[in-house]
C-alpha cells in the first residue's frame, strides 16, 4: 500500500482566522491530527487555534509530547518516538496533518517532526503549508512595516548576546526581537545605547485576546511579561 | 458621516489558497477593491491571485497606478493621487480593500498606501491582513527550515552590495536573497567565495504554475532568471 501523505500545516500565531484556505482544506481533509504538546496533559496553542475548524465526530486529534528543554538525546528519542506515532498512519494509507502555531519553518517543532519521519518512512510524501507568522501578525497589528524597499530585516531569537544584538541593531533596518520576554532588560540596555528605544514596539500576547502594544517601551523595564512577546525595532521609523 | 475601513489585505505570493479566511472574509466584504499596477493597463499579480475570490457582479476593482521607478518626487505625487482617490470611498461610508501580494508589511506597495491615506484622511481606520510572504512559501516549497531554535534569519532585498552580503552569510544561519535573478551571477561568486554553494536552493516563480526548485545553483550561472526569484542559504544545511 502507498503511504499516506503527512501535511506540516502552519494555523498562524493566535487568531483561528489567520489560517489559509489550503490550510483548512487540508486541515478538514484528514482523520487524523497531531498536535504538539510540552508535557502529557499541559495545553497545546495550535491545538486551541485549530479547533474551530475540526469536526471532532470525524477528526481524531492525538497529542505528541516535545519537552522542549530536554537534553538532545532525550529529545532525539522524543522525535524517533513521535515519528513512528505518525507513520503508522501514513502506513496505513491514511493522509495526516501536523498542525504548529505560526508558520512551520519559521522556530517550529514541524521541522524536527519532518526530518525525523522522513528518516523513519522515507517514502511517505511530506507537504508544508506555510502559516503566517508572529512577526507578521505583530507587525500588522501595531501598523509597523517589517521592510520596505531596499531595506534588510533581520529576526532573532531569544538569545541575546550583548555584542550580537548590538551587531544587528547596527547593520539591519528592521530587526525582530522574538521571545523576548525573559531578556527584556537588558534588550533595553542595548536600546538605549543605540539611542533606539524610540523606535522599537512591543506587542505580547499576538493575535490573542489578550493581545497588548507598547509604544514607549521603556515603561517595560522591570515587568514580567509573556512567553509569547516581540519587539520590532525599525530604525528609520 | 464615519468614513469608511481601508484594509490591507495579503493574497500571498501567487496561489490564491494561501490567501488567509480573514483576507478572504473581508475581501468579500467590500464593494470596492484596489490593485496595484506597474503602468496602466498592465498585468497586476496581486489582482490574478485575489480573481477567484472575487465577485464582479457586486464588487469594483479599480487599478491603481504605482510606477515604482520614478523618482522620489514623482512617486510621492503617485501615493498622493491614489490616496485621494481611495479616500474618496472612505468618505462616502465604504469600507474598501487594497490587496497586495505576499504580506503588506514586507516589501510592499502597501506601507506607502497606508501613510499616504493615514495623510489624506487621517479619520479612517486602517486594518492590515497578514499574508503569506515568498520566503515562506518558497520555504515550504523546498522543505528548507527558515530558522529552528537559536539560529538567526536575514531577509535581504535585491541590491546586493558584496561586502554586505558576505556579512550577511557569515553571521546569519539563514539568509534569504530576494529578486536576486539580475544579480545572480555576483551572489554565486559571494557564495563560491565563502565555500556556501551547495547550502543555497533556488526558488523562482513560487507558487505559481511555472515554479521552479533548483538546488545545484552553480547551474544558474548565466541563465536569464525571472523576477520572482529566491534564494534560501542555510549555513547548517
Amino acid at each position: 500500500m502507498k503511504p499516506g501523505t503527512l501535511y506540516g500545516i502552519g494555523v498562524g500565531p493566535g487568531d483561528p482566522e489567520l489560517l489559509t484556505l489550503k490550510g483548512l482544506r487540508l486541515l478538514r481533509s484528514v482523520p487524523l491530527v497531531y498536535v504538539p504538546v510540552a508535557r502529557p496533559g499541559a495545553r497545546s496553542y495550535a491545538r486551541e487555534i485549530a479547533a474551530e475548524h475540526l469536526d471532532l465526530n470525524r477528526q481524531q486529534v492525538v497529542e505528541l509530547v516535545f519537552a522542549m528543554r530536554e537534553e538532545p538525546a532525550v529529545m532525539q528519542g522524543h522525535w524517533k518516538a513521535n515519528a513512528a506515532v505518525i507513520a503508522k498512519g501514513l502506513r496505513e494509507g491514511s493522509d495526516v496533518a501536523f498542525v504548529t502555531e505560526g508558520d512551520p519553518m519559521l522556530f517550529s517543532t514541524w521541522v524536527h517532526v519532518a526530518a525525523a519521519l522522513h528518516e523513519t518512512l522515507p517514502e511517505a510524501p511530506i507537504v508544508v503549508v506555510p502559516g503566517i507568522s508572529s512577526p507578521q501578525a505583530a507587525a500588522a497589528a501595531a501598523g509597523v512595516p517589517l521592510a520596505d524597499r531596499d531595506e534588510r530585516l533581520a529576526i532573532l531569537p531569544a538569545t541575546y548576546e550583548r555584542e550580537g544584538l548590538l551587531e544587528a541593531l547596527r547593520s539591519f533596518d528592521t530587526v525582530v526581537l522574538l521571545k523576548v520576554a525573559s531578556a527584556m532588560d537588558r534588550v533595553l540596555d542595548a536600546l538605549e545605547a543605540l539611542h533606539l528605544s524610540c523606535r522599537a514596539v512591543y506587542i505580547g500576547q499576538c493575535g490573542r485576546p489578550d493581545q497588548e502594544i507598547v509604544r514607549d517601551v521603556r515603561e517595560l523595564r522591570g515587568r514580567s511579561l509573556p512567553y509569547f512577546s516581540l519587539l520590532i525595532i525599525r530604525r528609520n521609523a
